[in-house]
């Protein structure tokens, strides 16, 4: 492989990307001139080379219709599975889906009724509120606990929060924001706690690639397969990859009666894989695709490293040890500022567009999330643009 | 525009396209030696050159992440309908959709309760029915009539075939199959139908753009807009354009109530435009695009003659007259065969995989559907194959 060249900066600005083309009308943070995109959670990289070559090959052939013969695509993540996460999978377990947010909306669809609830660890990725919101179904949230700094599940708050009337819990795995990489004790006390709560469990471990060095994600299917009959897991190559524009992802469901319902659930919704999603994901889960991923995970653990140096010098600011994605949770009480002060320092002095804590619910209101996953001189940028806008605090 | 060379056999075999490379798997067709993919509904042609061009732009970019900035694909839309079909709509009246049956399937999300009847013109498409029984929802036929060896609506017959339990109508317009382009007097009966029996009408227009020269297809939405709030429109540019590998699709909704529920389903079951899809669109949808379309159904009408006379040729087959599609509705009642009997002479001697009828549901059974949309030659070939198969009733 090619060493790819994670500093080379590429201009998205006019290429139709959500990131940057629409930063300025969500954050009124305009591109160039200083103005940086750290929101929306896709990579300023361009995918493995063998990715590529995929697409331009399809794109060359030219016929862009029906795809089929799905046997190396389903091969490519059984070798993926067994390869990067000692998961052995059987490619009949694999149902393809329209992306994660759509998986995690086809798991509520078939193993949920419009009322039931839907147990979620706050703050998390915020799709998750919107769909099961969306969906008619009850949003619990059980609330993160801190410490040293980091998250930790809080079981014996949490034993007594429940009603009764929920059905599933979403779990994310490694966590997003926050990035932390859940132990295995932690994750038996998942399947603990919904074995006990008789909750089906949807393990979204689509950032399990993006690991930082010196940390192990493990899928809780491969730990603890005694959970079989209530699990579900959602993966997808699109954020290790970069290649969230395919909108493809997988449920993989040992368990015939929920893969059953779970393929109901795709057909009564018209879900069925798109071409160059498939393309990209069987060139994507290969050696090649391993290669690429230990330099990524290796570069961004780089930028992790500066932007936590720089914004911790900044008094009152303070980021969350990443373990796992390029998704930096920053504290921003420590200011004494308020969710609106803090928030327009961020987009109008320093010009960066970051997800506001908010809208990851509960306990998410002293937050913003920064994306990280940008050529160094960008973070180093961020960095600098951040002091400078908070430098009364010096 | 360069003249496209529709007569270019281009080789789809190993290229994961479900119709040549799962043929044998569903049909016993081996592709190779005669062998000919005739069923599943895409052609076997390239797009536009623009098109292809918009594919290969972003597949060298080589950033595949989340699209943004929406507006040239919007706009590319809202010309294409005013321009080509004489339909004003408003950008904020599009909802994109992962294709056409994502589309009727969310359409049923929205307006319909599991239980409630879904009323029909059958034989048509498959996949409604598919979409309908896998959402609980009760199918509700109503039987075309034939007149002049063409279908036609049967309001007498089916004023008293509701039993009040129905929701909504699904209509295909252009009708698949069969290829008929519903008059003016048509539509304004089914939209009369719909109001008299409270009906919400999903007005599939998907091969809209693929109308044989001498026809013209109104958009039911335009030709009677005081019916809008009871209407949605579902259209594609993947049939016209032969871009079904990108599984993207609109519904136009001029009425702010029902858009505001499909919206409201597309977020509930997480679906969102994928980004190959939207630059296909918008570069299809231009002046290249028409002529594109302008030249490539007059080749599709030179095919319908071809296919026709050759079948038409052999004692006991008919093909019903193609106004619209390329998808060739064959009645091979007049042989006396049974429908196992013709259908193992066509894929057995002939070696052609065609569409069983039956799959298109009550009326379907003594027809195959053959896709024309190839190069002529196996257009001939096809005719050869299927006379030589069926010489004893010469």
């Amino acid at each position: 492989m090619t060493q790819p060249d994670f500093d080379e900066v590429i201009d998205r600005i006019g290429t139709h990307c959500s990131k940057w083309d629409d930063m300025e009308a969500h954050y009124g943070v305009a591109p160039g001139e200083g103005g940086l995109a750290m929101w929306v959670a896709d990579m300023d990289f361009r995918p493995p080379a063998a990715v590529q070559r995929a697409v331009e090959a399809t794109a060359t052939h030219g016929i862009y219709g029906y795809p089929g013969a799905h046997a190396p695509y389903l091969e490519a993540i059984r070798w993926w599975m067994a390869n990067r996460h000692d998961w052995q999978i059987e490619t009949s377990w694999i149902l393809t889906c329209a992306g994660l947010v759509n998986g995690v909306a086809m798991a509520l669809d078939a193993f949920t009724a419009p009322g039931d609830g839907v147990v979620v660890m706050s703050p998390v990725y915020h799709a998750f509120g919107r769909v099961v919101r969306a969906s008619g179904r009850e949003l619990v949230e059980l609330p993160l606990a801190q410490e040293n700094g980091q998250y930790r599940m809080d079981w014996s708050r949490w034993e007594t929060m429940l009603s009764g009337n929920e059905k599933l819990l979403i779990l994310c795995s490694p966590h997003n924001p926050g990035g932390r990489v859940w132990s295995e004790e932690e994750l038996r006390e998942v399947a603990d706690f919904c074995t006990r709560h008789d909750l089906i469990l949807v393990s979204d471990d689509i950032h399990c690639d993006l690991v930082m060095p010196g940390h192990r994600h493990r899928m809780i299917a491969a730990l603890i397969p005694e959970i079989r009959d209530r699990l579900v897991t959602l993966t997808a190559a699109t954020k290790s990859f970069n290649i969230a524009g395919a909108h493809i992802g997988n449920a993989i469901i040992a368990d015939d009666d929920l893969r059953g319902k779970f393929k109901g659930a795709l057909m009564a919704r018209g879900i069925s894989p798109g071409l160059f999603g498939m393309d990209m994901v069987t060139a994507a889960y290969s050696a090649e695709g391993a290669e690429w991923v230990d330099a990524l995970t290796a570069y961004l653990d780089g930028n992790r490293r500066v932007f936590d140096d720089g914004v911790n010098a900044i008094p009152g600011l303070c980021s969350m040890p990443l373990q796992a994605t390029y998704l930096s949770w920053v504290d921003f009480s420590g200011t004494g500022m308020s969710t609106a002060e803090f928030t327009a320092r961020v987009q109008n002095s320093a010009r960066i567009a970051a997800n506001h804590g908010t809208s990851f619910g509960q306990g998410g209101e002293n937050f913003l999330r920064f994306n990280i996953a940008t050529p160094r001189a960008r973070v180093t940028q961020a960095v600098k643009q951040l002091q400078d806008a908070f430098s009364d605090l010096q």
